[in-house]
């Protein structure tokens, strides 16, 4: 049972936002217990809605000044439990901090709210021939300050990059309600001692971004999106591994496997693959449309010397849409087939993906779990879908140790565990797996830099170790 | 006078590097006292010159445990004083670290050493069609270690981004010798609280960097070079502009305007630029052969609707090194006209330029000093060049209140007092000059994380402030 924050506190609150955006009532709190990851499910104590920087600025010194832990949060799509309260927290959520604030086509810059969804900002920013490149998956329900907080990605970051390159500038709330402004000016992170690249990707631990200043990309000229069908996964990473070594720079190169590919076709989302397929491998170049038919035929000859079934062209802008179907759609399929789904998230250099594609397919006979994969194959970024039902208490320790084991298995092939989801609460015991306590106790001590007293999103991204252990290599960081 | 290093700490550093690596003749330092910025010289105590990490190590121990600044050098190319010593200091520098590690063809990553020099490692990638895109204009004699340190850009990063978008993994020395390593597998910075990308642009002031993981990209196929000559710098900014809007992604857009003409017309450089010009504008486009001269021909179009009185497009690679003669060559011809030259650094958004070229030239004469530009249009990053004789020490005093004129203005302009050349010793006043206690203290607790200390390149880039005025905001920081 969720201790209610104390009374006098609401009415603070209640008095910064109004009584209507402090979420107290059970019942409406439900839909706060858990993000996208929803094996964890924690009730916030409340949840307030602030509709400035000058309200979180005050919320936020409400509550640390109570000592009550701050949890930022966005549309709550993330799949690491980082959007999640910690026992005894509130959510500040950014629902209200919705408007996109300057688009300067000049200077290909925007400055926009946290609550702004990823998608409205390339709706806001095309008519100025601009759009925001990080395409999560989630984007159509995705904000800025969720992407912000876990560096997000999407398919087409193997040529255009993740979040951090694009967020130039910050305004953000930090502990105590202080009001401090990093970066700006546009250009790629430039500055000495660069406070922006630390604040993006610290996952809420760090304060609230109020304000993000975002470069923008013209929109390229041309698209060209191919849809190769291969018998097995290895032939279609080969073919990516051609594709890469070639000197071609695809915007995205996906692949879907035969258990996904089963999964989309036995849904209403079927794209019409053939169901025997081991495989299915999306290319997409853009760039001036000059040059494209070229790279397009480059890549499916590709395909074919390794051994593609069949290699479809898209032809308009719906025949697209259909090719990226099975990809964009995985994750709704495969609800389908299983009650509960858990994505995983982890990084290996591309060149070992087909030893690790074959090491989870173990992983997943040994425990009797179906595992099925939807990756970016350009950027190594693997996301092996556990399927399982929740009900089964005895499935769900399997999952757990399958997803240990698969993450211990990309840390063994060089790589990392996450590639885009953040670690949250999901992975943090997994941190230990990459890094030693020398590396673990440099990132506490650069939250402390932001956070000292860990009123931000405390208990996500950092495992718990003995403090004495940790203590020792950095002294000046302790908190006082 | 410089106190020289005791000769127990000087026998003990050469147990380390050998006696010949350790250099204490006063004789031999004297090339060590000032960087690229000549108008600083602090002689170091000795300068030590290691060849591995685990001689890097040992001598920072050695070093700390006596309480020795430790100051990191490369090339020693720099041109805001960053790789001076502080009085007392020693250099560590890092010539003998020189060596490409590997280079992962496949997957696009080499792993190098701090003292390979910039142009050496695109040289040996490129047999298997591979470069390293960040230029600087010294990229003939800067190294990999100093461009972390910097975070440096050049030309082409107007297209492909700065060293932080390309540094993947460290191996970092920090304070007493710990040895660290700091992210890895190749992707864009992808990782929770990103400390690589926080030490990338720490200009030496948290330790040294060893190892150097770095993403390569695929040579592109092809290029074209434009030429513009304008009767003046507005008209060509305006084509700047022109181009940016309209969509258009070149990888360099570059200005040289009348008085550096003047200067390298006038010297061995010369590039037959018509005298009377009032700016030289360098476009450059690279990418899938197809699609480049359609952008060439609509950049010039936005040229000569701009007035341009001549468009030369390179007809082969000679050609194309003729039209960035004016460019890469000015800082030398300007040093044929002025005894001493001060390259400044900022950068300010793009549209501002018009403003601030005017603003510039109106404090040249307000002081009487000749002022030329050279610059990255671009990315709105200006180096203008003050020309004057250190022997006038009325002028050297103008030349610093027409430099903090300058920066005021950018920073006025909504820019920031550095693009490229970090802020070392320089121009570390100029820093409350953008930032506040608040940020300025958050900077100094992110050194702290590092090295608490400071014993790491002390008294650069953090301006003296009242230590008890920026203790209050994050005493979790102090050093203990």
């Amino acid at each position: 049972m969720t201790r209610p924050l104390p009374s006098a506190v609401v009415s603070d609150l209640s008095e910064i936002v109004g009584r209507r955006h402090v979420i107290t009532d059970p019942d409406r709190l439900l839909v706060y217990e858990s993000d996208g990851l929803t094996a964890y499910r924690i009730p916030p104590r409340a949840v307030v809605l602030p509709a400035s920087t000058e309200e979180i600025s005050a919320v936020v010194e409400v509550l640390h000044r109570k000592g009550v832990a701050v949890i930022p949060r966005g549309a709550g799509t993330g799949l690491s439990g980082g959007a999640l309260s910690t026992p005894g927290g509130v959510i500040v959520g950014m629902a209200r901090m919705n408007r996109i604030l300057t688009i300067d086509p000049e200077n290909r810059i925007a400055r926009a709210q946290p609550g702004v969804i990823n998608a409205h900002l390339t709706e806001a920013t095309s008519p100025y021939g601009l759009y925001y490149p990080p395409d999560p998956s989630s984007q159509s329900a995705c904000t800025l300050g969720g992407n912000v907080a876990e560096n997000s990605g999407g398919p087409h970051c193997l040529k255009y990059g993740v979040t951090a390159r694009y967020v130039t500038g910050l305004t953000v709330v930090l502990a105590g309600g202080r009001v401090m402004q990093l970066g700006g000016v546009g250009r790629d992170p430039y500055t000495t001692l660069d406070l922006v690249g630390l604040f993006v990707g610290s996952e809420g631990c760090f304060g609230i971004a109020t304000e993000i200043e975002i470069r923008l990309l013209p929109i390229t000229e041309g698209v060209r999106t191919l849809l190769g069908i291969f018998e097995s996964v290895e032939s279609a990473g080969r073919a990516v591994t051609k594709i890469i070594a070639s000197g071609l720079m695809p915007a995205a190169v996906e692949i879907v496997d035969g258990p996904t590919i089963q999964a989309v076709e036995a849904s209403v989302f079927a794209a019409g693959y053939p169901l025997e397929a081991g495989a299915a491998l999306v290319i997409e170049f853009d760039g001036t449309e000059a040059g494209l038919d070229l790279d397009a035929d480059r890549a499916e000859g590709y395909c074919l010397e390794e051994g593609a079934i069949e290699v479809q062209r898209a032809t308009d802008p719906e025949h697209r849409t259909k090719l990226w179907r099975a990809r964009k759609k995985a994750f709704g399929a495969m609800g389908r087939i299983a009650p509960d789904l858990l994505v995983q998230d982890a990084t290996v250099p591309r060149t070992k993906l087909p030893e690790v594609l074959a090491g989870i397919d173990d992983i997943g006979s040994r425990y009797g779990l179906k595992i099925a994969n939807v990756f970016h194959a350009g950027d190594g970024n693997l996301h092996p879908n556990i399927l399982f039902d929740r009900q089964n208490q005895k499935e769900l320790e399997l999952v757990e140790r399958a997803s240990k084991e698969i993450m211990q298995l990309c840390v063994d092939a060089g790589g990392t565990i996450t590639g885009e989801h953040g670690v949250g609460l999901d992975k943090r015991e997994y941190m230990t797996l990459v890094y030693g306590p020398a590396e673990l106790q440099a990132m506490a001590a650069a939250k402390q830099v932001f956070d000292p007293a860990s009123l931000f999103n405390p208990g996500k991204v950092l495992p718990e170790v003995e403090g004495a252990e940790l203590g020792v290599a950095m002294k000046a960081s302790t908190v006082s």
